[in-house]
């Protein structure tokens, strides 16, 4: 190919390319503005509002001003904390000392909260979810859709799983994204540069989730595959177990990454299993490599589990010492996966998995986690 | 399927496994028994040469018992290395205090060494091997082929790239595999649990090299491509660079997570740029995923690297402070990569390789490592 050649190519390429966008932006338009409702107002759901709160101000041709948050009313001081948060631009009790945009207006009715909302934002804790929802059906605008930051799914007493995205999507009966990613929240709010995944099947919603979330420090991926992103944030507890199990009896650092390999490689083995476009690659995004290193090598349950090799302490003592009021999501998740290999009869695809459930059961000993080819059944 | 239907399906398969066994085993058998030949006798050649040598005595049938080791002759306390490991079978100048098995025997002549070998282990500093491989020349029996667990490429001065193992197959016109996992040596000789990557082309070999090297706490994936799993073991160390920056900076665990997962996708994308045959899957194996992990956490690229943001001192001063004798290769491989993308006009597709390399030689300010996206070509 000479340089002209390149040149007729790459303007073509680049018409065709301008052609898509502007079809795109054309389909994408179901509304006039987008006008965003975040639900959950904790740590992780402040600083992802104020994320949401600047790209809606940089973006005001595309979205309403105001972006409401539904905040769950309580007293700071004798204060209401949705006053607090609409006077001082600051959620004291969950996010203290972190500004956030003026357009975030707290409003402590959720029902209000989400009214001609077109893009709700679920970022609470996923035991409050199923009586939101209760709240929320019906109250919902149609064509409206919802993306989950929750991390965690729900096995119900029949032993089956249920994915927060397809829990929220049965009941409102609108799509359902997920975000998840290496974002420890203090540090998304400082601006510190990090990424995140987001899991949207619409591919016409893609660039407008992309303009939502998207910083220069908070770098957004969006790919097709939203169970593989949702599920990425809840195995790599299991996971992290593992990991904290290798720090507690010392093991080296090519142990310790063996495990956390191993790991990523049963997370993917599950999804694959038991989840239907579940896709290769959403592993090497930030929700998956990137929240499995970081969950591996600083998160808490990692700092948990090897707390519990090295003190023989019980998890609900170590959980309440160690965590400061934060929950142990691990030893739920491992019981609860363990709960449906159990049911559907593949214990014996999952060695390292069922090796960590067994640890923490107090089954078997933690020493036994690099033998879990053969530990997972032992007696 | 009803029971026993699957019973005579299973039958039927295991029928099938056995045919493909035998027939591998007829192929495979080139030579009565497999002769080992292993050159090089540092840390790391004298624990594989542990490994391979109690491998050997537990599959006497497929290998000669001797295993001979070319050993660089030196005098510790006026007796001679190769006699130190002939008769305390212990290197105690490289690898002290690890008993090495008694049929594992230090030659001080490479050509003796090799001789009637039919499989040639590399293991030596790769700047010793263009003139071990001109006293190879010729002195290899017809049918051998080797392995290499040199890590490195080498970048001539025409800023072209070289595999090791393309430059051993091409010198000794023999089929060359690769070795590369996350594997400490001094861990994998005290046989803490690990994982290592064999890439290997040819099929018939592959059962071969899984019981050479496979042991309970070293556990061996054999795949069919050799330059993605050798190109990992080098490239791993730019990244490290990056995580040290990160750790010098006093950077969070998400941003440290986001520069070694963009890392590894970079080290992907120029594995696939410039060789073919290079697979996606070999990146979640132990040689890119588990390796990439424990080098960006523990590794002496990261630690210098670290300093170097920390002490603002030389390179060169740190190496020496912080390595006691062991060469930094980061930096070398950060250089050498730089120039081959730069020779082939595609330091726009690297931009995380360009920036470290930049910070590496001091160009621009290691803070700008999370603004990789434009720092890369900032003035």
């Amino acid at each position: 190919m000479n340089k002209k050649n390149i040149i007729i190519g790459s303007t073509l390429l680049a018409a065709i390319g301008a052609g898509v966008y502007a079809w795109q932006k054309t389909t994408t338009k179901k509304f006039e503005k987008e006008r965003i409702a975040i639900i959950g107002s904790g740590n992780w759901g402040m600083a992802i509002s104020r994320i949401i709160g600047l790209n809606v101000l940089d973006n005001l041709d595309l979205f309403e001003k105001e972006v409401r948050v539904y905040v769950y009313e309580e007293l700071i001081d004798g204060k209401k904390l949705t006053e607090i948060i609409n006077t001082q631009h600051e959620n004291v009790k969950y996010l203290s000392g972190i500004k956030i945009p003026e357009n975030v207006i707290a409003i402590p009715d959720i029902v209000k909260a989400v009214t001609d909302a077109t893009v709700l934002v679920f970022v609470t804790p996923h035991q409050f979810l199923p009586k939101m929802l209760d709240q929320l059906k019906g109250n919902i605008i149609p064509g409206a859709r919802a993306i989950t930051l929750i991390k965690g799914f729900v096995v119900d007493e029949k032993d089956e799983l249920h994915l927060i995205s397809k829990m929220i999507s049965d009941k409102l009966e609108i799509e359902v994204s997920a975000l998840m990613g290496a974002n420890v929240a203090n540090e998304v709010a400082r601006d510190e540069f990090c990424e995140t995944t987001i899991g949207c099947k619409n591919k016409n919603d893609h660039e407008m989730f992309k303009t939502l979330f998207d910083r220069p420090t908070f770098k957004v991926n969006v790919v097709s595959d939203v169970y593989g992103v949702e599920l990425c944030g809840s195995l790599k507890n299991i996971v992290a177990l593992g990991a904290g199990f290798c720090d507690g009896l010392g093991l080296g650092g090519n142990t310790k990454a063996a495990i956390i390999r191993i790991g990523l490689i049963e997370m993917k083995k599950f999804a694959h299993m038991f989840f239907s476009g579940v896709r290769e690659e959403t592993f090497l995004e930030s929700c998956g490599i990137a929240d499995l290193i970081t969950t591996c090598t600083g998160g808490r349950n990692r700092k948990v589990s090897e707390a519990f090799v090295k003190t023989k302490k019980s998890w609900v003592d170590l959980e309440k010492e160690l965590l400061g009021g934060q929950k142990l999501q691990g030893t739920l998740t491992a019981d609860e996966v363990y709960r449906v290999l159990k049911k559907q009869n593949k214990l014996n695809d999952f060695p390292l998995f069922v090796t960590i459930y067994r640890i923490v059961k107090g089954e078997i000993q933690a020493n036994l986690i690099t033998q879990f080819e053969t530990a997972y059944k032992k007696d």
